[in-house]
C-alpha cells in the first residue's frame, strides 16, 4: 500500500467536495486501496439504521413490494405529511415534507428570508451558503471561551440591536453539539417575536435531553401558534437513512398552503414515503424509543472516555457527536488524515469550518465496538504525534 | 360487489387529487375492494421497467448492496450529472439533475420565467400551476379541427406578436401525443431567439420516431449553445421508474452554475443514483435500446386497433399513449368508471384538462397483453353504451 498516494488522494477529494466532507461512497469509489473500518464523520444513530432495515427487508424486499414502490408514483405532499402529523401528534395542515431537510431549508430562505439572515457560527454550512445575492449575511460567533455555548441574554440583545429578517439556530448545534433548553429556546421566541423568520433546525434534537428518563424534547407543540417559526428536521440523522432524503419541515398552515400553491406537489421518493408511514406506526416507534435510548447511554460512556485522551479538549455535547480540539501543536489535517489512512477512521477535519479557531475534528458516536475502535486509534495517534512535537 | 359505493369513492378520491389523477397507489389504499387489472393511465415502457427491475434484483438486492445505498448519503449533483453528460455525450457542466422532472421545472419556471409565460393547450397542467403570482400565463390553443396538431408557422407568429418571457413546447405532447419534427424545432429555436427562454420538455421523446428504424431523437445536441433554451426530461416514462423520482435539464452552464451556487446539492437518492449510473453503462443501454423499440412496435398495432372501435376518435400519437375522443354521446365520466369499475381498467378521464373541448380519454399502451383487455374493454363499454343513448 502507498500511503502517500492514498493521503494525495484524499486531500484532492476533500478539496472537490467543497465545505462538505466527501461521502463515504466517494472515498470508496474514488479510493478503492483504502479501508474504512468506521464512518464517525457520518452523523447517525447505527441502531436506528439497523431496525429500519430490518422493517425493509421483511415489509419490502422479502414482500417484492418494493418493485411496485419504484415503478410508481408516490403519493403528493399532503398524504405524507398526514402520516407526520399523526406521529407528531399535531393538527393536518402544519407539515411540509421535504426532499431531505436542505429542501426546505433552500426554500424557507430563498422564499421568506429577505434582507438580514443571522446565523450562528461555527454551523452547518448552508445556512450561509444558500442566501442568495441579494441577501446579507450576519455571523454571530459563539465564543471558544465560553465552550461554545450559547449565552442567550447575549444573544437576544443581539439580534434586538441587529435587527435580522431571519435568525436561525440548530438546536443542538453541528459541529460543536451545543444545546439550547426548551426553556430558554421558549423565551427566545417570545422575546422575538418581531422577527420575521426564526428557523430553528432540531435535526439533532433526538439525541438531546433534559432528565434521566433520556425523555424526547422538540419545541413543535410550542410553536403551532408562532407563525413566524419554522421547525426543520432531517431524518438522516436519528434514524440513520441518508440515502432515503428524508425531512420535514413544521411551520404555519399559510406557508404550507403557499409553498404547495405552486410547486413540491411530487417530492418524495417510494422508499422516503415508506420510511414516512413507519414513522406513524406505533410499533415501529416503540422499538425507536429502544434504540434511541441505547444509542444515548453508548454515546455518554463514549464521549466520557475520550475525555480522558490527552492532548485533545472534548466538548460538552447533546447531540451525537463532539467537537474535539487538538492542543499541544498537533493539527487537524495531520490528525484525520493518520486516523483514515493508518486506522481506516473517517472523522470530519474542521479546518474548513468557518468560526473554529484552532485544530478541530469532529467525531460521531457509532456502535460499542466502533467506539473502541475510535478511542484506540485517537490514543495512538495523538500519542504518536505528541513525540515529534 | 357494492359497485355505486365503488364509484363514488373513486369519483370522491378524483375530485381530491385536483388537476391531477389519484395514483395507482392511493386508489388500492382507498378502495381496496377494486380490482385493477391494467394501469393505462401510468405512461411508462413496462419492458423498461422489467429491465431495469432486473438489474436492481441483481446488483442491489441480491447483493445487499440496497442497505449501504439507503443508509449513506447519495453523491451531490454535479457527480450524478456526469453519468448523463456521459450518456448523451456532452462536455460537463451542462446537466442539471432533478429530483423528478418536475423540480426542475419548478426551478426553472420560479427562477428565470418572469412576466408573460405562453403555455401550449391542452398540456401538463404544471406548466401553468407552477407559475407565480407574479407571472401572467397565456396560452396558445391547438386546435382540434387540425387535429391537435402544432402548426408551426402559426405558433412562431402568435410568439412574435405576443412576445412572452417563457415558453413551453413539450415534445411529443401530453395529453394528444403530437410530435414536432426536428426539423420544426431548429426551425423555432433559431426563430425565436430573442424570448429568454425556452423550454422544451422531452419527457416522451423516447416514443417518437421519424424513420422505419425508430432510431431515437432529441434536440439536447442542437441547443448546446443557445444559453436560452432548457430541456427538461422525466426518466418515469421512458425507463417506468415513477418511484425513484429521476429527471435532469440540461441547459447553459451560466444556469446549471446559477442553480447550483445556492441549492439543488444533495437532491437525489441513492436509488437515483445508481439508476444514473446504469443509465451510462453500455451494456444496460443496449438492452434498454431493445425494450424501447419492442415498445415503439407494439404500441404501434395497438393505436391501428384502437382505430377500429367505434363510437371513438383515436388521434395520431407519437408518444405512448393516445387522446381518445368520445363519439356519439358518450362521456367521459362514464366510459372510464365504467372501465374502471366493470373491466380494471384504469384510463385517464380528460374531464378536467383544460383545452379539450369535448369528451375525451387518454389511454397509454402496455404489454401486448394488457393492450389486448384494453381493446375488448372499450370496446365492450362503447357498444354497450351506444344502445342507451
Amino acid at each position: 500500500m502507498n500511503k502517500i498516494s492514498i493521503v494525495d488522494k484524499y486531500v484532492e477529494l476533500k478539496r472537490k467536495s467543497g465545505s462538505h466532507s466527501p461521502s463515504i461512497n466517494s472515498i470508496k469509489e474514488r479510493i478503492p486501496e483504502l479501508k474504512i473500518n468506521v464512518d464517525a464523520c457520518f452523523l447517525s444513530n447505527p441502531y436506528a439504521t439497523e431496525l429500519f432495515l430490518d422493517y425493509f427487508k421483511r415489509e419490502m424486499i422479502d414482500t417484492d413490494e418494493i418493485y411496485s414502490v419504484l415503478e410508481f408514483y408516490p403519493s403528493q405532499n399532503r398524504i405524507i405529511a398526514s402520516y407526520v402529523e399523526k406521529q407528531l401528534g399535531i393538527e393536518p395542515g402544519f407539515v411540509f415534507i421535504s426532499n431531505g431537510a436542505i429542501e426546505v431549508i433552500q426554500a424557507v430562505i430563498h422564499r421568506y428570508a429577505k434582507g438580514k439572515i443571522m446565523v450562528i457560527l461555527p454551523t452547518f454550512s448552508s445556512y450561509y451558503e444558500y442566501a442568495t445575492k441579494e441577501m446579507e449575511v450576519v455571523f454571530y460567533y459563539l465564543d471558544k471561551k465560553n465552550d461554545f455555548k450559547l449565552d442567550i441574554t447575549d444573544y437576544i440583545s443581539k439580534v434586538n440591536q441587529i435587527r435580522p429578517n431571519t435568525i436561525v439556530l440548530i438546536n443542538p448545534n453541528n459541529p460543536d453539539g451545543g444545546y439550547i433548553s426548551q426553556y430558554d429556546l421558549k423565551r427566545l421566541i417570545n422575546e422575538l417575536s418581531w422577527v420575521e423568520n426564526i428557523i430553528i433546525d432540531e435535526s439533532f434534537i433526538h439525541f438531546a435531553y433534559e432528565d434521566n428518563d433520556l425523555t424526547m424534547k422538540s419545541i413543535v407543540k410550542g410553536i403551532i401558534n408562532k407563525d413566524n417559526v419554522v421547525i426543520v428536521k432531517s431524518m438522516s440523522k436519528d434514524f440513520g437513512i441518508a440515502g432515503l432524503r428524508c425531512g420535514y419541515a413544521v411551520m404555519s398552515k399559510n406557508r404550507v398552503d403557499d409553498l404547495l400553491a405552486n410547486g413540491f406537489l411530487w417530492n418524495s421518493n417510494g422508499i422516503a414515503e415508506y420510511f414516512f408511514q413507519l414513522y406513524s406506526r406505533e410499533d415501529f416507534l416503540e422499538k425507536y424509543e429502544y434504540a434511541r435510548k441505547k444509542y444515548i447511554n453508548e454515546s455518554k460512556l463514549f464521549f466520557k472516555k475520550l475525555k480522558k485522551i490527552k492532548n485533545i479538549k472534548v466538548y460538552s455535547s447533546l447531540a451525537n457527536f463532539v467537537l474535539i480540539e487538538l492542543l499541544n501543536g498537533l493539527n487537524a489535517d495531520e490528525v484525520s488524515t493518520q486516523l483514515l489512512c493508518d486506522y481506516g477512521i473517517y472523522v470530519r477535519n474542521c479546518n474548513d469550518k468557518i468560526g473554529l479557531d484552532g485544530e478541530f475534528i469532529r467525531v460521531a458516536a457509532r456502535t460499542d465496538h466502533e467506539n473502541e475502535l475510535i478511542l484506540r486509534a485517537l490514543d495512538g495517534v495523538t500519542s504518536f504525534t505528541e513525540k515529534f512535537h
